[in-house]
């Protein structure tokens, strides 16, 4: 990887985390996985990431063993990504950040999403953890709803309009009635 | 911050907390204020970062109210680097980064420091809830306690030397008893 590197005197856990998804673009990659995002183009719509960017990405987390890649069309070839299991154990990381940053670094438009554990129909609070039950809820049990932000939001692309209703995170997400892109 | 113009089409929150802390080495800095490192020179023996590249970190996450600074001499001035509550509620995205990289991308010693809730006295998960209380520990209750990797740590600048007994995190660490760097 890129940053082994650079962090190679550091034998903490946290840098070997970074030397993995640490590089620019590559958690907000992830993070549309988990919203259910599979394709390139896809991936290209929702992040507006340079095209050389996003392939760089995508090979890297393969390369990691964040992500899989699997072939669904071959002429032209064209390829799907979804998370490995230890892709999916980054969904922690991924809500940490996003729940500081909506309270400590607040849009005015407050929370464009919103997260509940679906076998207890409750929305679990900024740790992650349901309060019904008290388990800090992993990706699978969790839906994403949206939040009271989504009415300012003003993004077009298929993916953002396509999360506008609820969606079981991990799930693929249905853009087949959504105009694609160009 | 240098990544907003980048992101600046994405709407999201894992954005806005990516643009403050997405900078390579941010997090690990951050991570050593919690650990109770103060000082230009522990962080910089402690992290092996060029002195530049130190310089311009710790810069951004005072402008980004990540941190504060605080004159402690004068002649020649020196300053010293604290968590603000913004930065203290950086702990979950730390801490969940770490563990996932113990769990999927584990090194031979296996972890270098394990976290106890102190009321509890218990080592909290990889979620970072407390077995005992069921809470979902902060910073400020936790006691960082060296873990079986510590035998093989080999680093021995004066803050991996100190840390290698208990510690409460965001307490400043004693240097004092150790060798400086030159």
């Amino acid at each position: 990887m890129a940053l082994g590197k650079d962090y190679a005197g550091q034998q903490c856990a946290l840098a070997r985390a970074l030397e993995l998804v640490g590089e620019r673009w590559t958690l907000l990659v992830v993070r549309d996985v988990f919203y259910g995002v599979r394709r390139f183009s896809d991936f290209q719509a929702h992040l507006d990431i340079p095209r050389a960017v996003l392939t760089a990405r995508l090979a890297a987390l393969v390369e990691a063993g964040v992500l899989e890649r699997r072939r669904y069309q071959d002429s032209p070839p064209r390829d799907e990504y979804d998370l490995t299991a230890t892709g999916r154990a980054l969904w922690p990381a991924v809500f940490a950040l996003a729940q500081w940053a909506l309270e400590f670094v607040p849009s005015a438009a407050g929370a464009l999403r919103e997260f509940a554990h679906i076998p207890c129909d409750r929305v679990v609070d900024n740790t992650g953890q349901c309060p019904a039950c008290r388990r800090v809820a992993p990706a699978d049990e969790l839906e994403m709803r949206p939040g009271p932000g989504i009415l300012t939001q003003t993004r077009t692309d298929p993916v953002s309009l396509a999360l506008r209703t609820p969606h079981r995170l991990l799930e693929p997400l249905d853009l087949s009635a959504a105009p694609k892109p160009a």
